[in-house]
């Protein structure tokens, strides 16, 4: 099993799923162990950093890849299994960027209404005792919350000769900005070019479901994960993930309602896979069990979260145990160290 | 303390919020032991049921009320507090309504398309065990799932003169469908109107989050409820609810995002009550703990939750802990018996 | 043929659909003579009028109506025929409200935005020009338009049981802001109520497609209106509309795709009425043919008109051709005098 | 002024905004005379094509271009007048395609119901009569239309490295599909990457407002344009229309709302640019005059313009009264011939 250890520069960063030359090709089953900058490129570093002045609009939410991973092909399923996010810094940062964020106009549904005010806020990292710290910055209030380090960013180049931003969630994945996108998950995902093109980034040290504002507790952040292939069978039309617990499925678009529909109605196409059961069954049973948390409702889509917990059906290999294996061979490589 | 005892007949059921006589005045305080009829009106018994034959479209959702609180006034805030719900009957059911749910296209978005089938399924409830069983109709899958009994629905009449079917999720209340509306829960309503006129029904054994098909394990309840009255203050603007360890803002409304919107900042208001921040504060502080559970898809609006956990926060009373006092008048009352 | 004229006290103003007793009975084909209130009551009546301080917002866009007509049962189809539409002030009036209009968050989609500067616009009205003059405030544009007498609400009280605020536009009309609602247009609305209790308001001298601050040139007016009833057949799902030279069919939802498939599904039907077209063919020929101007995006539900240009298709009698009898019978009743 | 005449061979079209190898650099001002093929690629040629037959799904909507405009830099605005529109063949064609249109579930709005029918219509074109012959499939109806030549699809190279599918309509224009985009029209698109990357395409001989079932008139054209530059100013945020009689701005996005507000406030912008109104009065004035009339449903961002009469307004020379120069350079090219 390969191990292979990749800081980028600066200029090594991208910006976009697709159109952007792999950093480098590694084979199925490789284990990297990555270093991703923030979401703000690093430019929010003190409660006096204004988005507006700080933040350079056209280079928001640098990717770490692509990578090409060798003999994917479209129609192919690539599985990341997250084996480790660990915060790269002392601390993270959010910060209400004008006409951006769940609550407030935005320049695609524009208002006449003034923006809302900047105001930026830095939350200390804890390592020790996992927490980050949140200030209010118009009274005294505080409270210390526990750290759950995510990727905001995970995914593919897109189909139909796409390249879209890496603000953007979609099937092939990107921004989704789901809390369930922490070590210990497995994500799969379509192939929908040679190579797959691979790439992740946006580490949040915290962030509710729905990320109102618009930036979670964002990070830089220090990744251990191992890319696997699995070969044919036409790929999921949406992005899913699997932990020891639950199944998930992540639709991405607008309005809401059609996110949750594409995360429903894949749900069912694999609950059909998993037991058999036709669609009207899988629909029904879906109504029952489904957990529906939301994951953004703030980038360019917005993405919506089935989720399933495992531990109420009997016992189902998802792509013949993949993630088991995948968890066995991460705990096989024992404590990480990042650079 | 009052303790009443009310079994409704079909003709003292209500299909609406507003618009119906009270079956009773009520002091605040009063504890209500209530049985109410299942959405279907009973009349799907058996998978050989058939939504198209067996229902009476103009009379689905029966509500059980709607209740005169004497004393209440607009501007004031309703607290209903779910002492016990009580599968009242050994069996719930979910059938297809045709060009009903989730994932089918609806009268008011219609398409060109034909329904989907109509199919019943029939959940064994087992009182001892606390369970109901799935079968499968198209296969032999069977799976026994632990019961959640619930209430989709709990309102007061609407403001502006409206009577609204009972159908209808909105601010004030009424077809939310959370999974949160459950045993040891206390719902805060905005009075809209004179006597408040309060009902609720819409039993389900089980539920997911967002009610995906558009019927739950439905099936007859026994309730028992503790009502009370918090006088002044203009309401909350959309539904609250409160648990030991959860508050929770309920938004409903088309798209799914304008729901979101709507709990969002009623939690953001809420959060501001409780602990003295401003609304940038609540806003970032919201964005890095809220959990958005969708409550349904399937309505005349869809709901959505915003719900954050207590325990994350410092200790605060919300409404002088009112919530607190039930909870402790629920216990004072023992084993429940129902008629 | 029955003519009377009815002017409505304050008190006669009712202020939904259903709900209210009506002001009076009438037979079918009689002939009403109306005066209709403002949408704000007449309480803004120059630029210093403030809607904060003015309005009262229980008691927006009175009605007058409803009527009973005699013979009126659910499944019938009631047929207005808007004779004559003359402005009642010699002057209009348009404001904006806070959280009220298109391009501004609103209180069931909220922001944490300020609201827009309230500002009230007034408009004279010329009688023999039949034009309205606008008056820009914030510099001195001034422009002289054609006026376009037209009414923003027609409705009849709603399906199962409910009562709306005639603020909303729906399947029973209402608030639908369509600038085709001119003299010359006979609207079809289903009965949903013994009597079917209609009512109308709204008028507005000129209003934009869309109706973007959600307030027109509101004023004042005189109506001549004959109301006829068809018998039986069900009645359309939706408001339709026929002028001599166009038919329309009017969806009102949320989000706005949602109105503009009602009224589109709605024109399918229609046109397979009338021209014997399978639902595919209709699909297909509205796809070339179809007008579809949005009607209001700023009420509780949007409105959404299709459109059909009558003289691209052979000649067909709509329910029997009864648009143009009473376009015969409204000529026969010679110049229109007002109270 | 340059005149240039290119057909592109199969090999030479494109299927992106953005992406694509120029197929020339042009300077401004150059006279284009250009052929397009329909967005089937020429593939549905009788009743008998099937579209999930006859149609490569990654190969639709191929367009004429890109063509680099030398000296055109981000924040300078592409000023596209269309001189003439000729169909290029003697029939154009309509089909339903599974799971894509606007009265039929879609893949990123799925239900779980069957698809529509496939079905496919030929109309003729008599180029004397200027019309197009609807025959139904289902039924004898006939009728003759008048043809309305325009271009589905007219846009340059979006911003932030994006490349988008020929589909799809947003700020950087593309497939918005308004039937405004006629022989007459100038387009405004803002300039995002050197050299602006503009191509065009998706001819329609006639299609009605909304496109409802995804697919006008569609056939092959002949197409005269003349491509100008205006250097600097930043440019408009979305698509501006100009004919001689009126001013439109499109919005393109989801759900249906958003896109209305976009082309509002763009709208809103050009009103003040031209007649120096601040934003409440052209918001005001934009309420009682705008038509809103649909220009897509169906395709990955629905659009809607915004159009205004110029005649209801003072004479005002948008872009310093471009679209008049070029309507003079139209007229004396005379008649124009194609290869």
């Amino acid at each position: 099993m390969d191990h292979i250890t990749f800081v980028p520069t600066v200029e090594q960063m991208n910006y976009t799923f697709g159109g952007a030359e792999p950093v480098m090709r590694i084979k199925p089953g490789t284990v990297l162990t990555l270093w991703a900058e923030d979401a703000f490129g690093g430019r929010i570093t003190s409660v006096d950093s204004v988005a507006t002045v700080a933040l350079d609009t056209e280079d928001l939410n640098p990717q770490t890849g692509p990578f090409w991973i060798e003999g994917a092909e479209p129609g192919d399923t690539l599985a990341i299994h997250l084996v480790d996010l660990t915060p790269a810094r002392s601390w993270g940062a959010s910060t209400l960027i004008p006409f951006f964020g769940g609550l407030t106009s935005i320049p695609v549904s524009p208002t006449l209404q003034e923006p809302l005010p900047e105001r930026t806020w830095i939350y200390e990292y804890d390592s020790a005792a996992r927490t980050v710290g949140f200030s209010a910055r118009g009274s005294d209030f505080e409270v210390t919350l526990p750290a759950n380090p995510m990727l905001g960013t995970v995914g593919v180049a897109p189909a139909r000769r796409e390249v879209r931003s890496s603000l953007v969630p979609e099937a092939f994945g990107g921004n989704m900005d789901s809390p369930d996108m922490t070590a210990g998950a497995t994500c799969y995902l379509r192939v929908n070019v040679e190579g797959a093109l691979f790439s992740l980034g946006d580490g949040h040290y915290r962030q509710g479901e729905g990320e109102a504002c618009g930036t979670a507790v964002e990070g830089a952040m220090n990744i251990t994960a191992i890319v696997d292939l699995i070969k044919g069978g036409g790929g999921p039309a949406w992005p899913r993930l699997e932990t020891d617990t639950h199944l998930l499925a992540i639709g991405s678009g607008r309005p809401l309602e059609e996110a949750w529909r594409a995360g429903q109605v894949e749900m069912i196409t694999w609950l059909g896979e998993l037991y058999g059961l036709d669609r009207l069954d899988a629909y029904q049973l879906l109504t029952q069990i489904a957990l529906a948390p939301i994951a953004n409702v703030v980038d360019v889509n917005y993405s919506s979260a089935t989720k399933i917990d495992k531990r109420l059906l009997p016992p189902a290999a998802a792509y013949g145990g993949i993630h088991a294996e995948l968890r066995s061979a991460a705990r096989a490589l024992g404590a990480i160290s990042y650079p």
